[in-house]
């Protein structure tokens, strides 16, 4: 149903996100190697943390003219540049399409809003997989003419049918995954397989009301605003990098179900922005916390 | 594909919507008046606007035993009641299930919004039509299955355009309609047709930047929020009850393609909310501006 | 230095609170009540808890021709309407202007937002003392021409100094205590002494990060939200029934002290919102929430 | 009153604002020239505006082991850098504290919320004089020990007060103006001694509602959100570069006199923020827009 995608023109450019000890200089090297090579630069983001005496960067430049050639770049990058300064980087090139998987399980919302923008070309990504341990959205997924693969888990059967997602996943060359109010909890041998490589979305404002039922436990609280949070999962669960949050107002006059019903737009919208700014490269991760830049 | 449509229980219930002149007495008149029929009360708001002097009320209660028949109960209230206190009321009921039509040009987002709020069963509401001056988004309503009729708009033939639209809502016995980013102004005459039962979206914070191209404009101005409302379609442009309003930040970073970006997901939410405050009967407009019921 | 406070017009109103078991009628029961007696409702806010089944209601009338005088006002009520209905109720009357005690430590801000809507007007509430465990915002009370009494707190001494801050409260008659960044914990004894009549800002979006250093905290979970708490301060600490939440973003590049920067802000709008509703008689507590009318 | 004031260790730095016509390399340039001559840099921003292709660049270093003396910083900036690449630049020195005049009328909100953190040592200013055409105010000043210059306007003398204004901003060295509800409308030729050098706080989200009595018509057009607007006077009535807005919902309950209570917490908070960004010199204008880093 990509029916209605429209015409952008396409970008061909390189983007790197480093993060390293800081010291005196390092953002002119990069710089000047970039310039000197005759790459356009058409985003910088750096900045560095004084506490952590870590520098982080994100640059982005234009392949057209760039006197390396891009299946050179890295190699060129890490010889001449980040063996030298310690740096842990990591290269992305625009031309490549990131492919996610997703995973959800009854509740629709999260799944329709991603697929809509996916449909509509808001994003570029391809998403040639939806898996799910509930056939209720499978009617969404042949709708919207994306493969729908079943995977009932069970406490027995776990293991197994974990490993099947992981073969689903190569078999579809899957980049990242994307946990669309999926009701399962990974297993920690299934995250190690894709580190940093898969969001979630958890219905409360972490570290509030993490785990189970958060909306109940909200209302018992009597709190004055919810909340919604995305972030990678790690083997801890709702423990991992923080990527977006958002919250809205409620009052005593909010029962639990109506906060469901505010929560599920809060949700679709973190998730979201969220996926977006990883589709954007523009997330880089470090001792479970997120750098996200602008 | 109304598939995942989950199962709700139904509620068979009455909904008042009042405004008058304030004295003494109204409220416990109107309690004692469904009290005495034997109606359980389920939801009660009221207040006073002591400025204008005008009493606000909107209750609704349960049919289930209550004394008066369903299709006598606004001859009754008017006869008891309403004449006495200069009552300007109108009266819903639950069961009887609201006709939208969905009025759209080439942007996919608040129509995907909506499709999926009604397919996953979020609202009690039928969509039998959507109107469109282009058909860019056909594809997007035949697969959620509802019918799609194109109707070109030109200024030569917009009178008898817009009278065939106003047969297609007779045809499908329209409540109300949704503008979901419709880029063509109705006619002063249309309009008269549906008081206060179309809802527009507005991209901007209105009154700042009626008319068109508001992100440009909020660009141009330098502003740090931008905004979107959603109110009820009068003769002049922009200019009718606000139902809702959303903002979200932005900076000297975000080009005008950003703030469309960010303005889409304000604009679907936006318009999604008043949508379905009208829909719980909650909004009552006086003087061109809406009471938004709780 | 109340030199520029506002005239205002005085009102002479009595204010009900009150929370019950639903049944129906109680509304028209005492808004008749009212009406019968020729008390002009000047605010009526009323809800009903369907889950547990509680009847809420805030009611504020004019005293001015009210049949039943001042002083008996309570026991009528009691007496013709409350015992029937189990209903558990305060009155409040206009006229007589709440007495506030502050608790302060070194921090100024909540302090100081505090005395200039004191100073300015925008409150009905006297301020007679300023109580603290250290002396550095002295002069600050000394400007504002308040008393100010050092309390200082040990662990050995903790017992005997709250009961001397308890005798201060006496001494000034106080009706409620305000928190404004008092870092000592109060004992249950001293917490007893002053059932829902001690309001305390929490420096994060509780219940996350409640107890010490909850900036620190956040910045270590890598939060992109910070917020802001008051509430009712019971026996367990941070636990009370809230008040008012806020929040505000927050970024990678936010090191601690600047997340401490821009909580003040959150706190001293999110304490003095709390206060005012309090003062408005506004709040209502039943089981560790609080009901807020508008 | 300046007793609680906390100390804070004093930085040495030095900070360049600059914008140029965007070309390869200037970046490099620029960071070059610091690391090459010891600068320490503890602050870089930089964004280049793809549309109007212009640089902008925020960066601060220590001066501490700075191989150029401070006095000749800037001499040797513009030789060396600045002019061969049409840079249009500031510079500032953190040990020199920049001087304030407040402006104000009868309203105390935002005065007591910039004196307040004055006080305490939040801000890094000073503030030798307070302006005002009402002596309302007075007493505040005066209790936190601030000259105070009362200068009637009227129609008839307007041109001379603002005369005698300008003599007196000479008088106290005044760096910049802040205008904290000053209800007075100053002159194009008094605006013109002092670019982007006077902050306004407006009562309303501008554009929406410029001029007088914004909440008023804020209220006849039935908003749901209500903002305020800090921005650099230009001989434009509120047309001035945002450097900063806020904004806070509202509903149909909402009469003036409570959006003019709402109101006041907006616009201190709003006014202040925008001050701190600018004692940050985080503030540069290019086109009535401003850049405003983080």
């Amino acid at each position: 149903m990509k029916t209605i995608k429209p015409l952008r023109e396409k970008k061909n450019t390189a983007i790197l996100l480093i993060h390293c000890p800081d010291k005196q200089g390092i953002l002119a090297t990069v710089t000047e190697f970039l310039n000197k090579n005759n790459g356009n630069i058409i985003y910088l983001g750096q900045h560095v943390d004084r506490v952590e005496k870590i520098f982080y960067m994100r640059v982005e430049w234009e392949l057209k003219g760039f006197a390396i050639p891009t299946d050179k770049v890295g190699e060129y990058f890490e010889t001449l540049i980040a063996s030298k300064l310690q740096m842990n980087w990591k290269i992305y090139f625009s031309v490549s399409i990131p492919r996610m998987a997703l995973f959800v399980s009854k509740m629709p919302h999260c799944l329709f809003d991603i697929l809509a923008r996916y449909t509509a070309g808001e994003w570029d990504v391809e998403i040639p997989v939806i898996i799910s341990n509930h056939p209720t959205l499978e009617p969404v997924a042949r709708r919207f003419g994306i493969d729908f693969e079943l995977v009932k888990i069970t406490a027995e059967n776990k293991r197994e049918q974990e490993q099947k997602e992981i073969e689903l996943m190569k078999k579809h060359k899957i980049d990242f995954i994307v946990l669309a109010r999926y009701m399962q909890i990974l297993s920690e041998e299934f995250v190690k397989n894709f580190p940093n490589k898969i969001i979630n979305i958890h219905h409360s404002f972490l570290p509030a009301f993490a785990g189970a039922k958060p909306y109940h436990a909200a209302h018992a609280r009597g709190v004055k605003i919810i909340g919604a949070t995305s972030h990678y999962v790690t083997s801890e669960l709702d423990a991992g990098p923080i990527i977006e949050q958002g919250v809205t107002r409620c009052s005593h006059l909010d029962k639990v179900e109506n906060l469901i019903r505010k929560g599920r737009d809060l949700e679709k919208i973190v998730l979201s922005n969220a996926v977006y700014k990883h589709l954007q490269r523009k997330i880089l991760v470090y001792k479970n916390r997120t750098v996200v830049f602008n």
